[in-house]
């Protein structure tokens, strides 16, 4: 047989945007491994300009972005990440995005609205990028939106070891949802807890973002200790309406758990009124002191990527790191 | 200029699979047209084999089919008639999908599984659709599976018509969901109808399909007339179990309300216990006369479609018949 | 050069559907391993759902379905199993379909007709497949529908290898195309057996399926043994009426040689004809017992389709099999 | 509703490349019309340009070219105007290729080789080509090659013309396929005539091109007119053997039918020899003083092709040209 | 024939993004319309929504969108208000993007870059745009980026009439290119006043960007109008130096002429300097009060584009109002 | 975990189309290797025929093609080869075209012209090409042509190194650009030898190919050795009138580089005009003996390309092959 032979060899490369890079560095720790050297800038107009200062030929590819304000800015700088590694020959590319951007505009709410969910899917595949990797997203219909493997990771196991750790079998818990369309998972919590279920029946103005309107509680809340769960905090307005109607229904005391921590606007001061006992997020998203306060619990999630990224690459098992919960 | 010129006119032509004829035949009526004169025939193997009568060249063709048992022949046969329209030059392929199939399967709910909702909009995108048109999709995120215009009707407007005119301004009525995951919906109908909502808990064990195990009832149903609302009935067996409960629970009446009647299995025997008072449903698929019964109310589906594909082929606003509910 | 450095490696998996488990087990099993463990059913509305035991991350799968009847439930199922594939992060994904489907809607013969092979291979395309691998396509062309490789692997030695043991160097041979279509496979054995050709001359009215009218025989064929080969034998209707024709014109004995025996409808009893002395096929499809007949011989396809996996897998020769016949 | 109206209109142009601007100029006659003025030129070193002297915006463009030798020069110039069309925001682009190149490499005879007209459709469609109009396809399965509409048109009715004028009801008329692979050609000639077919039993040598070993005649030929016909004439090698065969077996007379004159090589001299007494053909390919001779009849293919773009533009009936025959 | 015919109409609508709203505006004044009713904003998160508020089924849409800082903003939101219009049925979609994104970015300076202006087409064809129309590409290859018509426009004429308005025939004027990467512009504006040409031979340090270092000027400026011209103008830093490199070698007068103000950072305080004597711009980017200054001369670019999408829309030439020049 | 294991191993393949085997011969050798037994042949009729003798499932296949004249046959040739390489399962195929064909046309330089170098990019990328390498191209922005990765090689390397041993520290030395159009090389020679720099002024004809008007000197010639640049000579025509135009201000010597001798029409005579010293090209591109003269000095590409394909093979590194000059 003609032509050269040569052992086949896999190389895994993981590089990080400017959005985050801790938890990019954290991932790496975990891995046992380095950043690859990039330089990336924004110019004067705007534009930005990355570049790897080492081969990436052949390499399986991990690009690690967490999609926080200015998001579209870190959209971007990921998409000419992509584009770079493609052009320069990377052999996989993997956008790891642990919070999907847009992951809240997954549907036409109403005629003439765009899907940008599914718009940010077919970007990342556009610009080269075979799978992608992201922690529990919004609608899991997303993962349909993308013509490629993802992986979907889900932070319950790090989220529910601290609470049973902290709250072992109380059993005055009950799980709260803070509207209709958080009780999926409110309702996993409440499976998981083994403890019972309420809702907080609210309708939200289609026509008007981040504005609620608190209606009455399904369910029993008097007494208890109300652990309200939800994927992402963003202004934080649900939260604090729904914690005040759990504390005027005589609720004890309130807890939060969310994944990501979006915290916009007046998030901070809301999230850390009284009537909210703890909010306990992980860091996904970065969250720079101005936005932390003493009644906010941060868990580190680069351990679960981490781990999820070294499945991936040595062909092993994300699956199973759920125990047949994803 | 050079060339021929000829003034542009455009031609609708509505096409039929086997599925279910008279849908389309009422669709036609409604239009005031008729259905183009199409061959469709199975061989002794089973393979289906399609052929138009007529031109299509140019036109704008809408191909109905609904996707009832056997629910992959009715697929198959639409592809194929779309491949038909593509190779005979048809302008622009509709799929009329009244009940979108393999809806329910729009996400991995474990490892390892399709997203076969995603696969079905790939498929006919493949065949050569350029746009799909459904009524009241399981989950709206199905939209963004296929690439390209989405028609998204509501059977709504035809229910609450029926529901409006029927229980008037019944102060003792309670929109029920019969399941966690279906409390968006109930969520709609409660506050279009000004009426209370109460939701069945149940669990569904995700490795055995259509078995539920009915939990407790979050709200009041004590002497309350329960409105169940649903996008689809399948076997039937989580709707009777959610009746059971009601009447359990002190309900004075059970009517049950969907738009997609698939009444598998035995659904017309557990949908006709004496616990439930009345079933409505729509006409999106076939309902011989064995799987009716004495309590079920059928409303017709096909004024609705008929005139959706009027605002379409006319450029005109599907949106604007649902009042901004789309 | 920074990263993590791992050695590559290979891994084989086999997936068969539910249409012929036992060819995927004599692969399997021709190959020195099992099949990856795989749940798959029908839901009570029809539609079918499949998941896979085992993680299939980078493998190289084959997945192995007979597309015998009810054919486009078993096309719908490959289909699914390629999308779950696909979504698991297979490395290559093979479509193994031993008798390709719709193969025979391969043209337009009319205006506005469809060319279903070519749609099939569209349909396996986007769902997710890397390869095809196939027996004897009904028109050699079929390999030009994919975009991709296509194995084409061929049954004659399979059948020659059996008839040379049964017939050896007979001088009374004659092989006889059983129509115009066929002539070209005809011609191929006459040249590897020696011996002469005969060609029954009937004309098939394009509007309607599965009737023909057989005219009269071009060659000599009167107290000869005649071969007749086809690729596939569906009602048998063609085979039969040759038959006939030979007998009628002197033949001492017909044997029927094909590799694919689709034998839908009345097949059974057509091809136990008396005057029909033997029937030779493979078992690409499968034959249940009520499709058996005392004249009929199956030989298994299993090691030619094992081997040429094997081939594949190990990026051997697949045309080496053949020694250029291929 | 806002915006500006305006009302539609289509507009026709024709486009020519420089392979045979006789048959373009006579489409363009026929249609009433004239060729769209362009300039394309061949550079020193070899690189062709072209370019529209006209705008083209919106127009349903039909780009001729005849593809002889030098065939791939004629491929990259319709490229090159497909692309330039594309670019110049033509609304449809439709190529007309009377005999579509590379149509006999249509599948891998052997391992390892190209399927040349599968990728001759992709590199059209690659272009810009929206549809393609061809005449006579070598094999019908080239229709399953292009991924979306092809005009499969048919010179039978034109030399079916000629011959029933010229023969009439000659009862001693013979349908002669000068090989196997031409027997359906054959037979659908046999069957329109009403008249016997005779079958060329020759054999091809697989590894050496234009090389052929005539063996014995199949039917009866002795004394009769013989009318061989083909889908094209290459070198007629094929041809004049086949004719000499029929002589030598007692035929009276050898008339030689086929649609597509490639005549390359030694053609000329060889249909010329003095065992054929007429060669029939359409000048889908331009045939120049040299390559004709005096048995020669040319028949017009213009006004075939010109209806099929009538009716193309006009979205009416290309099928109905043909009476069901395509 | 069946089906329902209605005569073809077209309709164009313009819609503008947040970055420039009046250049949309004067657009829309110049073709005698209004702006699609459009509602876009961005989040707390800093996710943007865009919404239309009529519908624009079968529409043949222009979306305007000015990249300007922050750029990245601009072509998400361009990018969404794409997205909705394809599923919103548009028929054709053109994104207008006067001062094309990223174009510097047109090529890998060195390895392991990306080439975002390659990018940004394919973000734009991903999305749905059918079509680009831009003025004065910074390279003229862009044009080749995007799969489909590109409608290149050229400020020339804006930009000349003025000079010749201004400057009539002064025999005193020489074209000076800034740098050796803009010799061409120089050359065209060189050939069409009739001038002698001067350059600077500057060397732009690759690994640093926006600094130079002026070498020494290639031609003769002493005593000379020159006329310096350029196709965007980002901080002024090379103009600047240019600038008093030329008054340095006895330039009389120097005037800049560019088409894109894009005028980062120190920009403006740099153009004021009193080494330059006019700056003379199109408004193809926002300028901002505070970006203006007394020297500051800006034409508007409205005309120019609104001809172009008249052309576009009503099948016209945009070839011709370029005289060739295009 | 089930299925069959097997270590990874990588082929690599060199192929080489017909247009220059010498060439593919020396990267060949300088691999130490040998090139894959291919049959290529031109049938009568002018199609072009390919078939490999040796299988290449798995390998990592590089086609080699100088793409001289016939442009169009070795295009062609390569786009068959790169099919072939598909369908037989090659796992990579990349196409070296050391002259990359058709780029000159990288733009519209009017309307309603093509761009035929991004059409040979998708051409290629259909038929199945993953990779492109090249060695200077036309202009940069044809690697943005293509959706995948390309090696953009630079003979510089090789040239200078030839120039530094020639004329050491020549302080005499000016390095000339021939036309506006190639300053930028000229500007990166004159940098790398810390020489100054002298342009032609001429304008060439948009509607005339080869036809050009020189006009004056920018900058000093007078006294000095001029070392005129190019990316390639076609037919020598600007070359020479800017020579002569050299001698007659005062030049001393001139001597031409470039690296593409596509040498067409009268090239030669005019390269061996007096005025011309010497002319020193590289053979990406065959040189025939009649093609060649005294003063022509051939480098050796083949160790270059070698170095590449060997980087590319092993995940090397092209980048660092220039010293950060890619």
């Amino acid at each position: 047989m003609s032509g050269i032979l040569h052992p086949g060899e896999k190389r895994l490369v993981l590089i990080s945007g400017r959005a985050h890079p801790q938890l990019a560095a954290e991932i790496a720790d975990e891995l046992g491994t380095e950043l690859l050297d990039t330089e990336s800038r924004t110019f004067a107009n705007g534009e930005i300009y990355a570049r790897f200062g080492e081969s990436v030929r052949g390499a399986d590819a991990f690009v690690i972005q967490s999609h926080t304000e200015p998001i579209n800015e870190w959209i971007m700088e990921q998409l000419i990440m992509v584009d770079a590694l493609k052009r320069a020959s990377a052999k996989r590319i993997t956008v790891v995005a642990p919070c999907y951007p847009y992951a809240r505009q997954d549907k036409k709410g109403r005629g003439r609205e765009p899907i940008s969910a599914r718009l940010v899917a077919d970007l990342f595949k556009t610009a080269g990028a075979d799978r992608i990797m992201s922690v529990d997203l919004h609608a899991s219909q997303i993962q349909g939106f993308f013509d490629g493997p993802v992986d979907h990771l889900f932070a319950m196991p790090v989220l529910m070891k601290y609470f049973k750790d902290k709250l072992g079998d109380d059993p005055n818990l009950t799980v709260v949802s803070p509207d209709m369309g958080r009780v999926r998972v409110a309702d996993r919590w409440s499976d998981e807890l083994g403890a019972p279920l309420a809702i907080i029946h609210k309708r939200r103005d289609p026509k008007v973002a981040n504005e609620v309107t608190v209606h009455d509680i399904v369910g029993h809340v008097e007494g208890r200790t109300c652990l309200m769960v939800d994927d992402l905090i963003d202004t934080g307005g649900t939260i604090l309406k729904a914690a005040q109607a759990l504390k005027e229904n005589g609720a004890k005391s309130v807890i939060v758990a969310a994944t990501h921590a979006v915290f916009s606007g007046p998030a901070t001061e809301r999230l850390s009124h009284e009537c909210i006992d703890e909010v306990v997020v992980t860091d996904t998203l970065p969250l720079p002191d101005d936005k932390r306060f003493p009644t906010l619990t941060v868990l580190p999630i680069a351990p679960l990527i981490a781990r999820a990224i070294h499945e991936v690459f040595e062909d092993g098992s994300v699956t199973s790191m759920f125990d047949g919960a994803a």
